[in-house]
């Protein structure tokens, strides 16, 4: 580890302060931590001597941002590599990025959970976002079964004995109709055109017992219902297959937090379908 | 045009209700007309039969569910080859979409404007956004130069003179910083890194007058402010290189609704950057 030294009293000061990693008589200190001390004057540090040497690591800035910002809000903070471990009334993994890149459902829950990813934007502001496992469950058991179905554009029509059709489709008086997902959901060997991965955690949500509605209003694929639909749904649910944008994240959480509706993140861990849930935070 | 006719008195009543198109004693009906007409059973049509001709042409089940809610909210329709045009207290063009698909600013600005995107979900529920150009401006004129810089990770650090930076980057006591695409608009040769077309529009705006923020925490490439940072900021705006699934524009809308912020989206049409604005309405 490459590291900024400072060694005797001062040392012995930084260290009772949460700075640090001992080496005899010295203290080790990491970039980010030798930056915010001289910056804030805990130590005799110079800032611009001490910025030369950092700044030639590539996400320094991100990282730097992050650990002087949860060092304001008052955490005792150990740096590792990929993550700051920060501790004031609870104790966190705290994992910085730029809020340019990309994550993916993979690399989230590769990580212990419950942790918080925070964000820095172009301005240097930062977001919070707690990651976490879900594991949502409905209390909604039917069986449908239709008759005769039409199958038009991108959904199916039922003309007639379409009474019956519990959580699913919409009964329009005349006619009723039925999203691909939920004709596929109910007749297996349907000739619809769908989406298989969004098709799968359709599948997976209806077996868990929830009612799985069109999330297009929000702007994401699903919104769930745990009970019925006389209630408000709970969830919002994005199917992550690739990498996205954090800038996407970001409006998906804002969404769901302006509806207080909770988002989760569909991913696939080879036939399992599994949950993140992530909420804004302010740590 | 395939279409289905209707013959004698019953045409003439049809007619005078907007619908169809006269030829001698007859009147063509679309199909979407017709359905309509044998689902209310203003005329006698049969439902079926004509549901049958109707479902053969792919975007049917769109057209009909747009057609059929403008109708019952009291719109007179004209049914064209891909718009209807609707009237009722004012004349609009109505474009149906389904909301599974892609549209690109291009598509958007080629259609007159004003118009209105019909896009019809999963569910078969509707949701309206009204299409219109926009010409932002804003009254800030400033002169920054800045002096020795660090270009570090995404982001350009000032260590020395950065009293004056007016609206462009951050001051943190002991240093500021810039985005990378603020240092680039101050210094055209700094060399960092930036997304060409993202860095086009940030130009664009800023010299239309205009103050530009990081979008991030809307999920926004920028926030626009008009006079000054004190005020809130007037515009989101998102950068459209490529075409964009509707529901990410649905998120989009909704979280500029719910901040009452204007939403742009930014195209290229040849040298020039152009804005359209987007926002959802109840017809």
């Amino acid at each position: 580890m490459s590291c900024i030294e400072i060694c005797g009293k001062s040392a012995d000061k930084l260290q009772s302060k949460g700075f640090g990693v001992r080496r005899g008589n010295c203290l080790c200190l990491h970039h980010e931590e030798a930056l915010y001390i001289a910056e804030k004057g805990i130590a005799d540090l110079d800032f611009e001597e001490v910025f030369l040497k950092a700044s030639k690591s590539g996400d320094f800035d991100v990282r730097f941002l992050v650990y002087r910002d949860l060092r304001s809000r008052g955490y005792v903070i150990k740096v590792k590599r990929d993550h700051f471990q920060a501790r004031k009334s609870y104790s966190m993994k705290f994992y910085p990025i730029n809020g340019s890149s990309r994550i993916s459902h993979e690399t989230l829950r590769a990580r212990d959970l419950p942790h918080i990813m925070a964000v820095v934007d172009e301005e240097g502001d930062i977001t919070y976002y707690l990651v976490d496992s879900a594991d949502p469950a409905g209390e909604v058991r039917e069986r449908v079964t239709i008759g005769e179905y039409k199958v038009a554009g991108s959904r199916v029509f039922l003309l007639k004995n379409f009474e019956h059709l519990g959580t699913f489709g919409k009964n329009e008086g005349v006619f009723a109709h039925l999203s691909n997902n939920e004709a596929r959901y109910i007749i297996k060997d349907i000739p619809v055109e769908i989406d298989s991965d969004t098709y799968r955690v359709y599948q997976d949500l209806r077996d868990r017992g929830l009612i799985v509605k069109s999330g297009f209003k929000y702007g994401t694929h699903f919104r769930v219902y745990v009970k019925s639909l006389e209630e408000h749904s709970k969830y919002l649910v994005q199917v992550m297959k690739n990498a996205v944008h954090l800038e996407e994240l970001s409006r998906g959480v804002r969404v769901a937090h302006g509806v207080r509706k909770e988002l989760l993140l569909a991913g696939f861990d080879g036939d399992r379908v599994v949950y993140l849930s992530v909420s804004w935070i302010r740590p």
